[in-house]
């Protein structure tokens, strides 16, 4: 396996976007988040993302110069509408503009719609615990790139819809906590395929509703499914996951979980 | 088994907490919250709390007839100390103050520290649901009544701290998601102790730190733990319940988890 520096690999990534089509800005953020999140040990948050994110580009499902637009707003809120831009440069921007309501309003919150894949959602806590606030957040996929079975079903109906907390710490750094609400994210499904290895049981369903540990099965036709998180609490983190789709898709007015929805936009790994 | 309506059980409870040392209102507050938590089939929450709430007046650990106050108060917050009052009359009244700021702000954020046991958390999503209104809530024990296990630990670090996320439904009714971050509430074992049978596998373990069936595990001493939300998962389970323990304890001025509390303020079943 080569051994490649975080500089090395930011400034390659950094090209690759900029070849790609994005600007000199977003080139720069998306990589610094990619890189962090390779760094930080989540792969599937990391640099394997470059191919799909360049290939929506390519493809004219992102348009990698929108930024965000504040639809409406208030003293301690912004409502914001991406335009299918690049999902690292919208969130840090609206996070940037919460973090400053947060000087004169004691809470603020945020929604954005119409943005491409975020990273890794710790990134924004870590923003707000370094301005000194606690931050909870989720994501859902615009109702999309359904992966996970309700407990007993055998067809996918949410997104692995993450939810992340911070907190400053001391001189030790930030609490975050950034988990998605399956049994694992579809990242790491996809880490295990490119590796040609299997996955832990209690991860995934075959399409029948079969536990299954081959990672080959989540990009079948029919697809597989992600388990919701907790085992034999799985009602709890489907519900959890639930909560996390209507705070998401709802109260931002972009959309929550839909029938038939086109195949999840990530492409099977190759 | 005894079978009683609502009404001639809230009647009951009533007198009891008159005679206990309740006022008219706090009485009835306490006394439709228990029953109400029964009727939606949590008997954990539910009228099974009466001796204990009444014991707690006796020994002087309440003052039932503490009413909220407000340390600090913005335009979107509140800060409020219940001076050990009745956790449901005191929640009820933050709740109701957060969903009047909700009028002029978008979002509010409120924080309670001397509470007794508020019950169960949905109730108060309802109310924030019937005013139109989005809520998560959560919920810790002051850092004592440590009942759950880091994961591979086997000493009690933190309560069972419940999340609670609500959101106005359609015609059916709010969509309620009320949730112990352990594996179970603890309250559901008492259930089981008090009916004398064994809990589901994966709930407990004993004081060694070895899965057990033995509801009076809980309860002995030293204690067992409950084991943190999720199965395989259960580091996010208890990831959850540490944040739930930061966002209730530190934010709120109050306490968080402690070395060598006291045992559980919940008697031991008889």
């Amino acid at each position: 396996m080569p051994v490649l520096s975080a500089d090395v690999l930011s400034d390659f990534s950094n090209r690759l976007f900029l070849a790609g089509g994005l600007d000199p800005e977003a080139a720069a953020i998306v990589s610094t988040s990619l890189v962090e999140a390779n760094l930080r040990g989540h792969d599937s948050h990391g640099v394997m993302r470059i191919p799909f994110y360049i290939g929506r580009v390519a493809d004219g499902g992102l348009n990698p110069k929108s930024r965000l637009t504040v639809v409406k707003e208030s003293a301690s809120s912004i409502m914001a509408d991406g335009g299918w831009g690049m999902g690292q440069v919208l969130t840090r921007d609206l996070m940037t503009r919460l973090i400053e309501k947060c000087k004169t309003s004691a809470v603020a919150f945020g929604t954005l719609i119409k943005s491409s894949h975020i990273g890794r959602l710790g990134e924004y806590a870590e923003m707000a615990a370094d301005a000194g606030l606690a931050s909870i957040m989720g994501a859902n996929t615009h109702g999309a790139a359904q992966r996970v079975a309700p407990v007993g079903g055998k067809r996918p109906r949410l997104g692995t819809n993450p939810i992340c907390m911070g907190m400053p710490g001391g001189k030790n750094g930030p609490f975050i906590f950034d988990i998605g609400t399956s049994a694992t994210a579809e990242g790491k499904v996809r880490v295990k395929k490119i590796a040609g290895q299997t996955v832990p049981g209690g991860w995934l369903l075959d399409p029948d509703g079969r536990p299954t540990i081959d990672p080959n099965q989540l990009y079948g036709d029919p697809p597989g499914t992600t388990l919701p998180l907790g085992g034999d609490q799985a009602y709890k983190g489907f519900g959890l996951a639930f909560m996390v789709e209507m705070f998401s898709g709802a109260i931002s007015g972009g959309q929550c979980a839909y029938p038939n929805p086109p195949p999840p936009m990530c492409p099977p790994p190759r």
